[in-house]
């Protein structure tokens, strides 16, 4: 079904480049790791602020660095290999050769341009630790824990310096951030099961992030072509996209022909975590009949995923043969893809699932090249009928059953959750999946907090996300606006990266990160003072923020203009209270309703002495 | 700075009228009051769906109806007039003639038109009751309760006729929804002050509704030109557009010239309550010098205003003297405009407010017509840096205070707040309204819960207002893309509508409303079934749902297709969950995971019988 893409009309993606309005991306070294350049973002404000620059978490990658050399043929720099072989315990070996039905049976003019560089895999040796979680559990802070203990100190040191006042409060419900995050303490949060960081050995040109609840809440984006849609180009250029925006992980969510070579150059080209659901492609490699799924099929499918670097494997393995007949009287039954996959796997041979039984193997293989586990909810609700029922919560149990296992095998794990939940049932889905699963990250889809707004699912979605983030929940998986209709197109998945970043932020705020209303205040600050400019540039979107102002006061001069179009220019409640401001400068400001009595009684006299006439230079 | 828009160049107001997709507006009649014809809307469903219309809450008006004649130029009837006179305590006088000023000094060419038709307008005479309010205390059930009581009704005989299973549960927060609402419960409920129905005496053209914590979560819409922008006839589109979309009260925001004959045109034509912020017509009155307000050119505008009939007034009385300064070291000071106009004039007089000083003289005045308070939150927080401080609380408490004095005088009060707010937050300020000011109605802006994303500000505020809508909040009102950077268009305002309907329902699904659930399932049951008119129909937005469907998958046959564009048609995850469904009927169905594996001995041995062929279909 894909669309004719033959090697020779196959076109080299094109990629967004640049810089994001007003910022930079700067690089820092930790002081134990000066090897290492984290990226972050500065955005630069207007001289009358009279402020820093403001740094942000960057997810973008070099392309948004005019400075990096961009060849979207060759790959980023794979420069983590070095640091891999150098620790030891890994091997590089020839590799899985890859058949024509790794790509669906595409050939000639239907299959896609394989990407022009082959790399040798590597992966374990049995010597020694590979895992992160191996390393964490052996005391060994690897370069991968600096570097993203580094990345998400981002501005603490900045919080600290600033006035008590605005040190971030909070609700984080049991979870343990601190101030500054040592790679000590990620190595002990990873140590504990509590966080992951995905990193495949084969994917080297990543740039590593952590996920965790006492991290900064992260998002993930999906991408991936269909049976009916999309081609190979478009989604290397949305996987740059999605991170442009935010995106911290990128789903290749392909299925149809194509996907090897598809994955390959997504994979080579991205610096963040890549994660896949292989049991789309094994379903491929058996024409789409379920029933016809082998373990083997399966296992040489992760092995084949595994060599090309995806650094995590969404495996359903908790739809155990007696859970599905739990679904068969729910509004909206099993509505995952691998979910309704086993099930029908289970029910067709009436047998247990080969993902379940033959667990403790698939674990040996993700292993042996750090793919962290994605422990898929195969019965997640489809509607918010169906949610926290029977079904949804049996698999989570297995799915905590799991956990255990791939702990033990030296895996890096973290459990997928719901989907269709209403507002009032979202805690309860946090408060099981801490208890079940030993603490290990939660990472949900939405959820969506109602069934009534298809086309508008990322704000039903985004709802949900902003509450389970707050409660815990360590990453989001985004929903477009598209979710239940079609595919998403470049502007959807803008749309839902953009609410997924606002979910996660106001779960950041909320659970009280130190460094999160940073942001806000700088941002409100600018608002307050009319510099446009600087409100368009810290915010997530600073196109559509600037788009939107121009659409109603188009001219350039309204950009420093001291009003805005809600107030026109006469009248304009920020400059009164600027007005006010300078009356009360901050020295004089009372804290209380009686101070304010008391100093307004000198006022008062001021005020007289004074002709009353404070706010005269407004009349003109 | 408004547009020219003379007399005779002035355009008949063109407003949307139909259906919307799928859906007729129909009426009943309360057995207590066959004279009153209530409107809902039902939406049809396929006949494969073997279910009834889909009976929803509708606040689109006549527009919707085709039977309905629609003559902006005479407006919608005034059908509540014999009602109101009826019942007595009125009288019919000369009214108050509008003055250049109340158009802002327009003239000539500059003169919006006049509504064709005037009205003498009715006010109370003091020989009885005449708010809403007076009659409940009196034990007097009035026609607009029965009629919102009716409306608030939708579908709950449905509910409870479903199985036990579909009742919805919830959490409350010390709510107190009935199954069924009664005339009586509306009536107890606006005597206790925890409702409120916006009716003023001099909009009989209106389709009364109830506002408040135990009935159905409500939204309004804001419209109004500024100095900058917009134009008459815009303004009433705008309304129709906004009811349409879901709209239950329309705000008129308006500044500038032309304020008082456009907003005759929206209130003639508007079945919904209007909401007006007198002050800033007020403010027009004297130039747009705060410091020029008298107490009496309030007190004038509040008639004139009160005589056009709108329904609600947002009056300041709460920013006093003494909390001006509490605003001086705030991030973003005073963002409400009424609050910083009330503010500037007391510090430019140095005297307390005159709208608090001289309440009780506005509550005469407003008993009059019925104009019901909506006390307004002029300190409210303009960023998450201000929330919850003490400036703020210290308005609450004095809106508590005042809710009071207007409740002594028969005024109907709700009480507005936040506003920028993270989402730890929010709780506490559902929790202190509720506490001091006696559970009169809450009636919120947002809350935004992060101040990062210009640009997509109903998202932000979308996530706190389902939260505080969950929490007792009984109006929220919306907040477009445009919010902080301009003046929302048509798409803005279909956006921010229906965004907030979003917030609404899901508030009142985690409420436990009773009848809240019944859509969500409809409509999880059409996408099961892979019924897409009926998916796109019950939604809230089915244009868009449509628009959306239609450009990954074009083809009018894909409508009925049983798949997405998400799997394809080959492998589609519903489709095998229909497969687990027929096999395991409902009545068969395990409802634990024991059941579940003693039925699966059997099923094994039925599997065996059949040859293990079950989903042989599929591979076709």
């Amino acid at each position: 079904m894909n669309k004719p893409t033959s090697q020779n009309a196959f076109e080299t993606p094109q990629v967004t480049t640049g810089p994001l309005p007003g910022s930079r991306r700067v690089y820092t070294s930790p002081a134990t790791a000066l090897h290492l350049k984290v990226p972050h973002r500065e955005i630069d404000l207007h001289p009358t602020a009279n402020e820093p620059p403001v740094r942000v978490y960057d997810t973008s990658g070099p392309y948004s660095d005019p400075d990096a050399v961009i060849n979207v043929e060759t790959g980023l720099p794979r420069w983590r290999t070095a640091l891999i072989e150098q620790r030891g315990g890994v091997e590089s070996y020839e590799g899985r050769e890859p058949t024509p039905l790794d790509n669906g049976g595409a050939t000639g003019k239907y299959l896609a341009r394989e990407f022009p560089v082959r790399h040798r895999p590597l992966r374990g040796n049995g010597t020694g630790p590979v895992t992160q979680f191996e390393f964490a559990r052996a005391g060994i802070i690897t370069d991968e824990m600096i570097y993203a203990a580094e990345r998400e100190n981002l501005g603490r040191r900045q919080a600290l310096e600033q006035a008590a006042a605005n040190i971030a409060d909070g609700e984080s419900f049991g979870a343990a951030i601190p101030e500054h995050v040592t790679p000590e303490f990620v190595r002990d949060e990873i140590a504990r099961g509590r966080a992951i960081i995905p990193a495949n050995i084969n994917h080297p040109e990543l740039e590593p992030m952590v996920i965790g609840r006492n991290f900064l809440v992260k998002i993930n984006a999906n991408i991936g072509n269909s049976a009916v849609a999309s081609s190979v180009e478009e989604e290397v250029e949305k996987m740059v996209w999605a991170i442009r925006w935010g995106g911290d992980t990128v789903m290749d969510l392909s299925t149809g022909k194509n996907i090897h070579n598809t994955r390959e150059w997504i994979l080579r080209n991205s610096p963040v975590p890549i994660g896949t659901v292989p049991i789309y492609q094994a379903l491929e490699k058996v024409g789409g009949i379920a029933e016809d799924l082998t373990f083997d099929i399966f296992a040489d499918t992760l092995i084949e995923q595994a060599e090309q670097g995806v650094d995590y494997f969404t495996i359903h393995a908790g739809v155990r043969l007696p859970y599905v007949p739990l679904t068969a009287n729910r509004v909206t039954g099993i509505v995952s893809r691998g979910g309704s996959i086993m099930a029908k796997w289970c029910l067709a041979h009436h047998k247990e699932s080969f993902l379940y039984e033959r667990f403790e193997e698939i674990c040996e293989i993700m292993r042996a090249y750090d793919v962290s586990f994605s422990l898929g909810d195969g019965l997640r609700p489809g509607s918010t009928a169906d949610a926290n029922d029977r079904a949804q919560f049996a698999e989570l149990e297995t799915l905590g059953e799991l956990t255990r296992v791939a702990w033990d095998h030296g895996c890096q794990v973290m459990i997928e959750g719901p989907g269709h939940v209403a507002m009032h049932k979202i805690k309860a889905n946090m408060d099981k999946q801490l208890e079940t699963c030993g603490e290990a990250p939660f990472y949900t889809l939405g959820p969506l907090t109602t069934d009534i707004a298809p086309g508008y699912d990322h704000i039903t979605s985004g709802i949900g996300a902003a509450m389970i983030g707050w409660f815990g929940c360590a990453m989001l998986c985004y929903v477009t606006p598209k979710e239940h209709l079609g595919l998403p197109d470049r502007d959807d998945v803008k749309v839902g990266v953009v609410t997924y970043k606002i979910a996660a932020h106001a779960a950041d705020l909320a659970k009280g990160h130190p460094a999160a209303k940073l942001r806000d205040d700088a941002l409100s600050r600018a608002r307050f003072e009319f510099r446009w400019e600087d409100q368009f540039n810290l915010g997530l979107d600073p196109e559509t923020a600037r788009d939107f102002h121009d659409q109603t006061l188009p001219k350039e001069a309204h950009k420093v203009a001291h009003f805005c179009s809600m107030c026109g220019p006469k009248f304009c409640s920020m400059k009164i209270t600027q007005e006010i401001r300078d009356e009360f400068g901050s020295a004089r400001a009372p804290n209380s309703v009686d101070e304010a009595e008391a100093g307004m009684a000198e006022k008062a006299r001021e005020f007289n002495a004074k002709g009353g006439e404070i706010y005269l230079e407004t009349k003109d």
